[in-house]
């Protein structure tokens, strides 16, 4: 009874490859958790919630610990259905060493390190190490397909945007250093600020930290400014052009049409249009034509 | 007579199903009195306007209550010609909780509510609820057939992007959160100020109300801002093709094409070049073959 | 030879209709006589540089008046050549009252107006009309033609989303009034003050004049901004399909092909692929078949 | 054995052209030189950064000086094997003319000159120049092809969209200078101070340096903010139907599709599903029939 059990508990910590509700329900709680974690080390950083709930917060804290914590130490035991990992020692060492089971130990890690280790200071590093958490969410992540075969479809052109956009904003960081470090010593102190200025201005964001004020330095702000519409564009556009060489060729899979001449008429039919087609065509026939 | 009436009334209640043009000036009357409400619930809120105007905004207050009281009691009057409401009085109960009937419900009700009630808060609450007139146009939205067709055909990708938003904004926020929290301890004081930092910048609203000082920090700050730019793409792209699908989908309903071979000559022909064909087909034939 | 003379003018009067290089000569020099105009009347703005370089300024401007003048009369003159205008004085008036005329009317009125009417503040206003000129780029702009049709294809879908930001500046103007203004209540006084600032944060621009502070406000504020991306994506998406449409339009207009079977093997050509076909086919079959 | 070591040499110099492995080193050893150069100097500017890390810098000047001057003689050397350089000194002369070998000379020169010249204010000019370096990376941006094919195919469009934006600056820059010019004298003091307004608004960069206070000054703003949405939208679209047509050409050129009629059985086949087909048909007879 336990090795189909332990079968069992695989399915279901694997990500909704079987069509168990009670696998689904499993994800959901787990994403959940995840999600209400990170949102409860952001909030916790909040002086004021921090004290007022500081109990639930703690609460919180030792519930998500106790789920994780069983969550991976089920995961470890059943790993060895998994022919990878089917030996019970080094199978399971091995699995350990996965990423995603390593991103499952730092999950719950950072609790149980300060009890060995009582330092104040790695206490509270370890604290803020929490917000690791969020890469657990990385296992459910798979399923963000079609987004990500866009983005490797195209890959080669988005990295080559990338590389033009490098260019463009050191080229146009030291340019108006020379233009403006004069106007505003502070400002532009220096290249890598008239950088960040540049990447400020390009990407359209305009914090207003910083900006040029001389003639010379708008007119290149502003040539830079245009640019940045461009340079928006040329992204949109590859990304529309992936998704539709993407969209068409599932669907050139899915409907796939043979055209051929009807035996009785000579007229050509295509096999969408059988149904309307003026002579019955006998089925066997046409599957033969088919395949 | 009346019922005649009644049914009249009721097709011109409907949003232009008809081709009737007194139901169009009736709905292009509504339509300018919702937006005329909501502007003027907008400029009554500029104390200075408020006051010198202050009688002909309660006049057309008076006047719009009137209008859309008419018009919610005409409604429910009317209603029992559509067969799910017929009976006279449940039919009318049943309308009465559709949602657009709710709506219509509450444009009018914070204006009589305050007569039965007289408590000064709850007179300045009402007020603000005026605002909820604008709802009144959702009876009017049903037209915006492609938009929505398009956005619905491409949720799935854009909740995705939505998703993949949030976690990048949580992501940055928490290390900005390290990495600026010292050098700014009020503007980075807690994560939640740094997301709303991370999505001033994502968005490349870029106010200015936070920005980053530390080269890391800025750094950071350049990344996600880059980023942004591919974020903005990434919608973009999603309903470019989702339009392009939905085009193409049209056009292949409007324009199907069936394609045969001329009787006379065995040259190929399509339904849309059959004027220009070299050998006259006689047209029985055609639509013999077509269907 | 004055009828003759008459007709040659007004020939290179037109815009680009004639292969002729001494009407794209004179189109040039109006153009570059504007754009100079525009840019004369901008810097003459700049109190530092009005001061310096007076005279030229004033003269530029007399010899644009000058060439402005002559090009209005010369076109009064030879507008009797077109079918439309022919009569010698009622033609001209019509000719007169186009839009056209007016616009090069309004550009050098400004400049005589004040000499039959010698008021200071009048002068100064027409000073400021001045900008007018560049509207007689007006005759130049019908060769927008690939943009303009997109634009007017997808001018319902445009609209539309249009629609969609307007409603939704007023609803988040609306919101923010009610989250903010006890905040902030200088910033967000009145709800046209909250629309100003969601139209800053929506469009992504971001000025940083006003921005939440309030928690539920600035939750509000990242949901419009991250809005904005999708209404930024709207009109690229619309655009994207309207240009693909367009360009695909003309492509099937430029290479219609004809698929036919060859009369010597049954193979199937399409008139592209002619030149490739395993058995010479005669040229007048072809044509013959084609139209 | 010289000869060959020059021609060795020359195709080692040029750019990928061979899939010689010691060639892709070179390639990587001067742009990883080159980028590291473009870092230096930006980094050099940072006073902190310039007096504790002086040797280094100074120590990779010569280095980087050293290298490049070798790889400049070299090609100065190598440059004979082109048939167009292949004149010893003439040709060598003409190729030093060349914008690539200006390019190199330039990354170089502004070590040397001072040397000669000894000017205090000259050596900081030169010290500036060295920034030229990065037009090194000129000769490794070829690999750009597909943006670059894209952009050329759209040029006329995209310089449409930039003629209508410059346009529409100058019209909104005027009109915002009327409108505001008298509530902020200071900020809107000339045209050309609203223009950069209107820059830092269409483009929804945003920095908050000017913006409208008055409400139609305002109102102006967010038609242009709103406007700028759309202007985003137009390169967008123009490139995503200049991607999607580049791709569908390269596409339709590597799965050329012949379509032809079974000779067995008259079912239309195309070259795609011959392994597909009823009948087993010869491989001579389908080849005879492509071409």
């Amino acid at each position: 009874m336990l090795p189909k059990l332990k079968r069992r508990l695989f399915l279901i910590l694997e990500v909704w490859t079987i069509h168990d509700s009670f696998s689904k329900i499993f994800d959901f709680f787990i994403i959940t958790l995840i999600v209400l974690n990170v949102i409860a080390v952001s909030l916790a950083t909040v002086a004021d919630l921090r004290q007022r709930y500081y109990v639930l917060f703690q609460n919180f804290e030792y519930f998500s610990i106790a789920a994780f914590s069983i969550e991976y130490l089920l995961r470890l035991w059943s790993c060895t259905i998994d022919e990878h990992y089917k030996h019970p020692l080094w199978g399971r060492i091995k699995y350990m060493f996965t990423p995603l089971a390593l991103i499952d130990l730092m999950a719950v890690l950072p609790f149980y390190l300060p009890m060995m280790i009582p330092d104040m200071r790695a206490a509270r590093l370890f604290r803020l190490i929490r917000f690791l958490r969020f890469f657990k969410l990385t296992r459910y992540l798979k399923s963000f397909n079609l987004i990500k075969s866009v983005l490797n479809n195209k890959k080669e052109e988005l990295i080559m945007t990338l590389g033009m956009v490098i260019i463009l904003l050191f080229f146009s960081g030291s340019i108006i250093y020379f233009l403006e470090n004069e106007a505003q010593p502070e400002q532009f102190a220096n290249i890598p600020l008239a950088i960040w200025w540049a990447v400020v201005t390009l990407t359209t964001v305009g914090y207003g930290d910083v900006y040029p004020i001389t003639p010379w330095g708008r007119l290149l702000g502003a040539v830079l400014a245009i640019t940045g519409i461009g340079i928006i564009a040329l992204p949109a556009g590859i990304i529309a052009s992936g998704f539709a060489e993407v969209i068409e060729e599932r669907k050139a899979q899915k409907y796939q049409v043979t055209t051929f001449i009807c035996p009785h008429c000579g007229k050509m039919i295509n096999s969408n249009d059988l149904k309307h087609a003026r002579h019955r065509i006998k089925k066997e026939e046409i599957i033969e034509e088919w395949d």
